[in-house]
């Protein structure tokens, strides 16, 4: 076949009634999954597969031109699953292991069913991940590739799909359609605007989507709106379907509490027969797409830019480093949530503005966008305040769950921002991302390490958080060291060390004029550079135990799952280790005086070695 | 002044000059501040507050039919400060102490100042503290005050103001007010719109508002704008304000580039200058409110619900907790996000219908409401699966910074909810609670403990964390038991036991299952609840170490900063603390499937035991 156009019709009918007894009968085997969701989407969902709009390569789901489809109503899995069957993809028997262990075909889509662009499921999130995907076909890659985002009404509510479609609107998206299937009743109840599709077109087309709206059932109409929303220009298209929960069994249609119900086994055979003959052999053919191997701009050679021995923050390292490592690294895509004057994201957006995508103050929108991109083999750095990444902590969550590649970096750490006070202060943003399962975080104390670390972060293939600090510090590493994720530095040691200070970040520096003060006094400590909070250097801390018979550790962070936790636990009983974090609700002050008002200061680290050793 | 108007008129220029005055003299005082972002909504709030609408007693802040008015952009903290000043609430000396350490004029708005609703400064979050004050006057207390609330374009792409719009449509908050300072530019740079303020109108009035478009300067169409905003009935009123940035300001009017920038010292007299004279003795008045206690309803007597002795989910029991509690504590609201069904607030949704309030698939500005109702001295009890209240996790930060008194309930928490997969598993949220300063998390393993723990939540001042469990669990507890935050139960204790096992709700019967199985082989542990992880029964941790020899946890949780790593932080060296947690991704199966499969079984805990204590 040449890309693009079907030989032969499917038929769409029957491969619609296929796919019902699949849903159906998966939902029912499995004894649990969201079938009436699954149903309200079938035709929705055949049309674009069947009569020749979606374009894939079934037998190679990565390859670059493939049309993408998002579930943003992750729970309509069944649907999902259903589909690639009836194109062949997988089998029936495979799909009858619906959500048994080790299954491929979970609850909620994951990136081990292969036709899964992300683990969806937490709702309203769908529509961010394939503005990343579009983004990426029209600004990056250049390909000509569609994106097709399922929605349901109930996760319209969630303000995570506006920013969506304020920003798809704003980077003129025309190659993302989404299909908005309004069955009008939520997990309990009716949602807030029922079948009032006109209350939907309002909205969506009020932000500058162009929008069609249709019988949800009716395959005439379904494929018109496809058509037609291929041809629109400079707009994203939200298809908005009035459509029956439940549609094609009686039992259930456009009744109220069969959300996440399966049909029980003695009312499947019935609800089978209800749906007439059903054609277990037909297979639904999926147009393939055109050879494109798209267009990407080629990043011309450049120098870069000379991190210098001065004082400088690190967050302004992250932005000289970032142009630095783009070099070795063009899959680098950088988005900002409208600080990037101050988280310095900005110098890589002067350089490379075509690399740069300005997210606005939409902060769960970004890293949805982030996990888009990943998808398609880019390397999101995202940058906002570490304050403001706790409001992304659900799209942070789910995108360890499609196992992605973004390196997150949070700005204005700790106490030590001063004057704005607690509402821009991140102090909970090291255990947001220890909690995450396969992250790493890393928090660099100067602007040579921040620039080694982040290229550590571009090489590892997985999650990233790296948190930055706002006022300048000295430098404190040579450019010819070396920094790995897992790895510490021992700054100050000797056989007569009392204890051991563990810190990161600003308290680092705080470490280093405590050991000069104590050092007047001939009380010798450690100082160890804890730069890597996760995965951590278990064996340097256990030493230190050994040899020290102390570890204070010290983080501008809260204490709960922060860096003194994380010390903590992987510390032997060898020695006590005695945690200073931030414990009094911080004000607004200068950097300093906060520092000492929350005892993690270098004169807090002073009382506290004498307190505990010498009894002050 | 009888009630609700004026004896004589204000001098708004007058007055506005001075709120200038003041803005400009604080802010290059302190050396930083956002004077642009205060200047342009000076005529917008002067009017609000001198013109006869705002009704405030200003020497009785907390006067139950007050006018409340809360500011989403937190960053214009100068005006808000500077127009209390100008109404003698504050004086002139006191404001200048904008930003120093101590002081209760901070960079963003939080209540150590006297006159602010909300800690603000985390944009896009205002409208939702908005909501939850409107729900209290108009549905709870039944008050006529009206809520305003000041809100920044930028912010306006922030989703969660969307779901907050959204809301107040469904609930017609009439006595609700928005007013939207559109000044055209961000952080930096433009703003997605500029000053198309009829692009706000269209996609704001398609949700339902009302809406106004006005010159945000000029002090005819202000008024008018207010005086019309007063009458409108059945849904909220947004006045979409053109204004200028830095307004009143020459040298900095509608540029880019004084975002956050004081004026700097040598510029300021020069500035000051071309204010022209300024009345330092002007005082605005500000009209009092009517007398008016409201009408909130009496909860007639009812009799509560037998927990009983048979097994049940501690989900359940939360519902029927409660409605039992309820009777003592009559200040309860309770929200949820459209998972009533499944966190069985549906119970107390059915027998108190006008005090539950759903709140859709928007957990953000659920959340907010929350902290809205809160300062209105109601304690809301908000649910959803644990893993979407990740989706708020901001809101939750923020309202630590508002000293609320609300109650979480994140209900499926855990890989033990079985096929839905990861989506829906919470595995983060013990860690999202910990890292906030002065939170509260418990973990009751079972339903008698559930109801007990609920009303100790209930008493206690703060907010509060609950994690519960989907499937049913036995009881374990008699209904004379005392449960306490910070307290723990020791279910299994001996002279002999060679290992504690330290674990909360599912893993607390796995735990107590493997001690009947160990118990078979003469082995025996001691077992201990750890019911209230934060905080956290140190004692009895520190005591098991030294009479047991080792401590192992159990959690279905991550580790990163989870029940073990709180004990751990606790524990002292006198033992080897070893953390059992979730560690493997997690999939689609039966629960105790994916509790053997993730190590945290009885299965495991017993091999543990062996593996550490035995070598077997």
């Amino acid at each position: 076949m040449i890309g693009g156009k079907l030989e032969k019709k499917n038929n769409l009918e029957k491969i619609a009634k296929l796919i019902r007894y699949f849903i159906l009968t998966s939902t029912t085997r499995a004894g649990s999954g969201h079938p009436s969701s699954s149903l309200s989407a079938v035709e929705l969902m055949t049309a674009l597969f069947f009569d020749d709009f979606f374009k894939f390569r079934v037998n190679e789901p990565d390859y670059v031109n493939n049309d993408r489809l998002i579930f943003s109503k992750g729970h309509a899995s069944p649907l999902l699953y259903s589909l690639w069957a009836a194109a062949g993809a997988v089998t029936e028997d495979e799909i009858l292991t619906l959500r048994k262990f080790g299954s491929k075909f979970e609850g909620h889509p994951t990136p081990f069913f292969p036709y899964s662009e992300a683990a969806t499921g937490s709702l309203g999130q769908g529509l961010s991940v394939g503005v990343g995907v579009s983004i990426n076909a029209k600004y990056i890659d250049k390909l000509p590739y569609y994106t097709y985002v399922l929605v349901g009404d109930s996760e319209m509510a969630e303000g995570s799909q506006w920013e969506a479609i304020q920003i798809a609107s704003y980077y003129k998206l025309d190659n993302l359609v989404g299909i908005l299937d309004v069955n009008r009743l939520g997990q309990r109840g009716q949602t807030m605007y029922g079948w009032d599709t006109v209350a939907y077109e309002k909205r969506i087309s009020s932000f500058g989507w162009e929008t069609i709206r249709i019988d949800g059932h009716d395959f005439k109409e379904i494929s018109a709106a496809y058509k037609y929303a291929l041809k629109v220009k400079g707009k994203p298209t939200m298809i908005i379907a009035k459509t029956i929960k439940g549609k094609g069994v009686s039992l259930i249609e456009d009744k109220d509490g069969w959300h996440g119900r399966p049909l029980p086994q003695d009312k499947l055979e019935k609800t089978l027969n209800e749906l007439g003959s059903i054609d277990r052999d037909v297979k639904g053919i999926i147009a393939e797409p055109a050879q494109c191997e798209g267009n990407r701009e080629k990043i011309k050679n450049y120098t870069g830019i000379d991190i210098g021995r001065d004082s400088m923050s690190t967050r302004k390292a992250y932005g000289i480093g970032l142009v630095n490592i783009f070099k070795k690294f063009s899959d680098i895509v950088v988005l900002d949530a409208e600080v990037s004057n101050s988280t310095y994201s900005e110098i890589f957006k002067e350089k490379f503005p075509d690399r740069f995508f300005e997210m606005y103050i939409a902060e769960q929108n970004m890293i949805g966008t982030a996990i888009g991109l990943s998808t398609r083999g880019k390397i999101p750095f995202v940058s906002t305040f570490a304050a403001f990444l706790t409001r992304a902590a659900d799209q942070i969550r789910m995108s360890g769950y499609s196992n992605t590649n973004i390196k997150f970096i949070g700005s204005h750490s700790g106490v030590s921002i001063g004057e704005d006070g607690p509402s821009q202060m991140g102090l909970e943003d090291i255990a947001l991302f220890r909690a995450q399962l396969n992250s790493v975080v890393l928090y660099p104390a100067d602007a040579v390490s921040t620039e080694k670390l982040l290229e550590r972060a571009a090489e590892h293939y997985g999650n990233v958080y790296i948190r930055t600090t706002r006022m300048d510090t000295p430098v404190i590493y040579n450019s010819t060291e070396d920094f790995k994720i897992g790895g510490s530095k021992v700054l100050k040691e000797s056989r007569n060390d009392v204890a051991t200070i563990c810190a990161g970040g600003i308290t680092l520096h705080e470490a280093l004029k405590a050991y000069e003060e104590l050092k007047k006094e001939n009380i010798l400590i450690r100082v160890i550079d804890i730069y890597s909070i996760k995965p951590i250097d278990e064996k340097v801390i256990i030493k230190a135990q050994e040899e020290t018979g102390l570890i204070i550790t010290v983080e501008d962070h809260y204490q709960g799952g922060g860096l003194g936790e994380a010390v903590k636990s992987a510390s032997s009983e060898k020695s006590p280790v005695h945690i200073l974090a931030v414990r009094k609700i911080p004000r607004s002050g200068k950097p300093y005086e906060l520092l000492d008002f929350e005892e993690i200061s270098s004169k807090a680290i002073i009382n506290k070695v004498k307190e505990i050793k010498f009894k002050k």
